[in-house]
């Protein structure tokens, strides 16, 4: 389980284990600085994960704020990823085929305490595609956060990348979706003013929750009289939003979660500045993302824009759920495009 | 400005002005003792408004949790109501041809720290129209919380009703709205937990305004950039939710939203006990009550129910802001019933 870390800035020796002919998975960090749109130059770290033939053309998968490096179990890290059922044998992002590069956001580690752009997040992974010799991306899949940060990383380094795919991810944030946001914010503030800094974390976590699913899903899952415990009313979705609550804040920095949220209203760029072919993929019923504002992205793109909708119970969750319906998508939008497999 | 009170229960000393020829505006207060559902007997006090001729049908306008007894103002009571342009001159519930009861519900002014059923408030307004000397009501009109006061009412007390009005509010809770209530909630407790009961407050009554309102509306008022204060994101919204957080602070005790929050989520009756003619209201596009429950509710209903679908960007605040349809919806509603006004 080799975590390969160097000092040095651009220096660095990967864990690289043989899985298959031809096919590896490597993990590595390296030292940077970006120059952060909002805070100057500052020293990060950039941690990422490998996967593939070496000769096979490489995708980035960027997911949520919550997601990470790891997006699927391999033989040399067997531990469950954020993307189990999208990377896989027989799938469009089958390892065997295409390299997966996925990424540890900036920030993400809770040790970047101020105001991060998705700008920043773009330039960090020029910086990592620079250390990794990769002169240019087959595709960039990006969902939620992951998208924003593509369509930055389409803008500012546009000869890298050869399709982007942005999935439940517009130009702009909606200012609905920022308000519930900045209350979830709101919430870990107010744990930290007494040092219940996780109960505040897992709060907000419960609140986002209720805005990545959909109504429709928790009829059908909670739909039972409330119980009186302790002359208090608990309904009955309340045991798994715990649930999700206590997960999150096991593997979260109140940090990483203030500052990405953040990143998320930051974002906001110009549709017509974006001149990589994209496929805009928008979920109906997403109460964070609505449809509309992805049409809006679309129509900003022009001719390089096309628009795939998908109707979920899961809402903005889609991309997780949705596996079967969203690796056809990825078949289509990747494939076409004269790669050499 | 008179607040007749009386200890014993069932004794009263209202305050009663001359509007014009024959209509009159009362407040009054009684102590009573209601046996509660969950909590068994309990003094209560019941504080009511009356406005309107002496002879008039009578219609009791109920509200949301932070409704109260005065709807709109008059000249006895001058201050602004809840329901200002609903209950006016020339609109179906004019005082100069009805007689207006609203009352404050049981456990509004905090001092009710105890499980609050909607059957309660139904058996609290019986007692309160056995004292006002009120055989029947011409018809009841709920809204939100009303509504499901106004549901249990006609079914427990279903002599005093000749018609109910039920809008934006079904036979039971959806469960993602009482997920969304019980996480608010949560909010409380925390803000309890730091002794910072007025944050904690303001920030459920926040996250409650999202609920009430529509991601179209937001989209059209606060559709701007996000600004950094002190190195932290702020939102467009931001200002609105605070204004909105501290005019709640101010007039609300900790322990009455809390009871009544929890008294929707205990809310849950069988439509086919309901046998009072109801014109259900619901709103596309609310993000509490679906349309689905309440057709629900109508098809529970039989041949006593039918449905009025309204579309708004004010979502389950709808009732008071579509007012023009909303009255002429209530138009409907209660002159066809053959009143003698």
């Amino acid at each position: 389980m080799g975590f390969a870390t160097a000092a040095a800035s651009r220096s660095f020796t990967p864990a690289s284990v043989p899985l298959d002919a031809g096919t590896h998975a490597v993990r590595g960090e390296i030292a940077a600085v970006v120059n952060m749109r909002h805070a100057g130059p500052r020293p990060v770290r950039l941690r990422y994960e490998l996967v593939g033939r070496a000769d096979a053309p490489v995708v980035v998968l960027a997911g949520g704020i919550s997601a990470h490096r790891h997006v699927a179990a391999n033989a040399a890290f067997p531990e469950k990823g954020w993307a189990e059922d999208l990377v896989a044998a027989g799938r469009t992002l089958d390892p065997a085929s295409r390299r997966i590069l996925a990424f540890d956001f900036i920030g993400a580690d809770g040790a970047l305490d101020v105001p991060i752009d998705t700008a920043d997040q773009a330039d960090a992974l020029a910086l990592l595609l620079d250390h990794l010799g990769i002169a240019q991306l087959h595709c960039l899949v990006g969902y939620s956060y992951g998208a924003l940060v593509g369509q930055q990383f389409a803008i500012r380094h546009r000869q890298r990348l050869r399709t982007l795919v942005a999935v439940s991810g517009a130009h702009r944030p909606h200012p609905y979706a920022a308000a519930w946001r900045a209350l979830q914010r709101r919430a870990v503030a107010l744990g930290q003013l007494q040092c219940a800094d996780n109960l505040g974390l897992a709060l907000a976590r419960q609140f986002a929750m209720l805005s990545y699913r959909t109504p429709e899903e928790f009829g059908e899952r909670f739909d039972a009289p409330p119980e009186l415990v302790n002359g208090r009313v608990r309904v009955a979705a309340e045991d798994y939003l715990d649930a999700a609550g206590a997960q999150y804040v096991a593997r979260t920095p109140v940090d990483a979660y203030l500052r990405l949220s953040e990143s998320i209203d930051l974002h906001r760029i110009d549709p017509t500045d974006l001149h990589v072919p994209t496929v805009v993929v928008a979920v109906e019923g997403d109460r964070l993302v609505p449809l509309a504002d992805c049409v809006g992205l679309v129509e900003g793109l022009g001719p390089r824009g096309s628009l795939r909708v998908l109707r979920s119970p899961y809402g903005h969750d889609a991309f997780l759920k949705e596996t079967d319906r969203i690796d056809a998508i990825l078949a289509n939008a990747i494939r076409p495009l004269g790669e050499t497999a």
